[in-house]
């Protein structure tokens, strides 16, 4: 007699839900179909091993309406199809049926057989606040920008804005390595203008020189910030793969509080009926692979999130992955210092608030429109702690 | 007098081609936050330096009307501003406004200027044909699947494909490093199996194992393919990362034959109206990031390309981008051996046809139904060299 083999030891699973749209009949066969394209991809009717079916293949495991013509998937993957490595998981979540119109990734769940392979994010909510020693409120971020300043120029701003109680200055995304700021100038003349700053104030504001480079040169760049004193980075994993934030995030040499940017992420979000759901991406995919805070256009800027997007991510920024940390939400995108008492009462205090162009906006007393920022979240109203 | 400092030295630019929805007034309006969204991405009515406004910002060099509804806007940017990284050229080309539904990115041109630090793929259409020794005809080529095989199961499958005249045969997109198949065991095996047949036949069949991986072992994973003689490589850059997929590549100790799978590349091109077009995206970035051949789902397979996507996608595997080479189109995705033809009259010779599933399903015999795909491209109707 065949002797099933064990292939799957632990016999544990990982569920992902998906919406799908179409008829109800044919909604389920997009069900079933995802379970083998994500795994065996080969013909249904020629899987005649046992084993393979029973411990390769996954399992639809939930299926309901949501409305006549969306439905909702959750389907069990055996997890030692996942490798126990960041970019295989992924593949078996979206890899294939990503060129699929019809189907949305909208929830992960991983059981802890699976999710200790991640150790997701180094400081989270709690050691982020603690860096930079914000215990209650929310943190106030701005970016360094335009692009085309020197490196001592953009290091002048740096120090004004850590100088007026910014807590975290990141480049912007756009600066990489230009001849017009060069990285290793740029992160050596910031990080002094802010550690300098610092010594003034008595304060702990970061700054976050922008690691995003060839995959051959982004540890090193993390090495040179964390040479140079910079507090922290901030990366694109859209554009460098989330698996190299993961390294970096588990670098114990690095060790520094990591922001992630959504640059060439967007695609993946930007449609209701296909991609990968807001929460799913900004928050859980990035938690697993390290960041401490997502940065996302907050609903009402000058990108096209909605309310209840915007809802969904703040979610999936602290919806329980094993023992994988809550990371910060850090809504961004072209806003005002206006709106922040709104930002604050839909986030709550545990937020990043992202505050760009506008304190730019407001004349030329930087510290001024610093000074206003911080009065913003330090009235009694939103501190909720 | 103020000096307009130089920023943009070399004063050349390369052009990317959006296409926009909406209002002409919008969509124009559209075009011109593009150039300031993905450059400065500060408010235009503050950016006071001559500097930046001429050297650093993207211009609308041309804008046309498609129909009432969709615009095409060519955007000139500063190459400087582009880093001479990949990360940062895609950052430019597509990265924040990634975020926007109403955007697509149909179209690259780099001048010599900027092409110049991009080595492309090693091989190339040419380069890859003088490896396995077939100079005219379509190659052909196949997966090992389904996951769940052991490597010795899966080194036999190698071993009967090679002997029976398949050019290339890859592992399964899936196959990483699992526990019923590990990734050093698998690539030993099917390696020897895939030399051993060459041995028998005089033949130069590569086998190309999946290197996909954690960015720390990526590398690592292509230096043991070589050292266990796999033939090539290949890569999922839409879960690596597209400047890891470069990196190999670039490697003159690997200096292997790639060919990637759209895994998660999907999400781009399943909009019409937003994301990155297949020719950019398939075509023009995988060459950019190095791949010898592109693997898509053909038309009328079970995935939703359009033939006139296909068409735009075959355009940008050999579209003149300086001295990149052209790279070879890998239809696959649920092929047929009966829609040979069909295919060989689409995209001509220069094609790599992969075909999985079909194999097995025509029966046990394996050998024979390798033997009629190297039929079907034989034929003197399909042999146009």
């Amino acid at each position: 007699m065949y002797q099933t083999p064990r292939l799957a030891l632990e016999g544990e699973r990982f569920t992902a839900a998906y919406q799908i749209r179409g008829t109800r009949r044919r909604a389920l066969e997009t069900a079933r179909e995802i379970c083998i394209e994500q795994t065996v991809e080969y013909p249904d009717e020629l899987i005649r091993r046992p084993d393979i079916r029973e411990q390769i293949i996954g399992d639809v495991t939930r299926f309901e309406a949501l409305d006549d013509q969306t439905f909702q998937a959750e389907i069990a993957f055996p997890i030692e199809v996942a490798g126990e490595e960041l970019p295989q998981l992924l593949n078996v979540l979206f890899g294939n049926i990503s060129l699929k119109p019809e189907i949305r990734l909208v929830g992960i769940d991983l059981p802890r057989a699976l999710s200790r392979f991640f150790r997701g994010p180094r400081y989270g909510r709690n050691g982020l606040r603690e860096r930079v020693r914000v215990p209650a409120r929310p943190l106030l971020a701005t970016a360094l920008k335009p692009m085309g300043l020197s490196p001592q120029e953009l290091a002048q701003l740096a120090y004004q804005f850590a100088l007026s109680g910014i807590d975290m200055i990141k480049d912007d995304h756009g600066l990489a390595n230009q001849v017009f700021s060069t990285f290793d100038e740029r992160v050596a003349r910031c990080s002094d203008a802010v550690n300098r700053a610092n010594r003034e104030t008595g304060l702990s504001c970061i700054y976050l020189p922008n690691i995003t480079s060839r995959a051959d040169q982004v540890m090193e760049r993390a090495e040179t910030a964390r040479d140079s004193g910079a507090g922290g980075l901030l990366i694109c994993p859209g554009l460098t793969g989330y698996d190299t934030m993961r390294a970096v995030a588990d670098d114990d040499s690095i060790a520094l509080p990591i922001l992630c940017h959504p640059a060439m992420q967007g695609a993946f979000t930007t449609h209701r009926g296909s991609g990968i759901a807001h929460g799913v991406l900004y928050g859980q995919i990035n938690r697993l692979a390290g960041a401490d805070g997502a940065i996302f256009p907050n609903y009402g800027g000058r990108f096209s999130f909605s309310e209840g997007e915007c809802r969904d991510l703040l979610d999936g920024t602290l919806r329980p992955m094993g023992e994988i940390k809550p990371i910060f939400p850090v809504p961004a995108g072209g806003m005002s210092l206006e709106r922040i008492p709104e930002i604050v009462a839909f986030y709550g205090d545990d937020v990043i608030l992202l505050i760009g162009g506008d304190l730019h906006r407001r004349g030329l007393d930087l510290s001024h429109s610093c000074r206003e920022f911080l009065q913003m979240v330090s009235r009694p109203s939103s501190n909720t702690i």
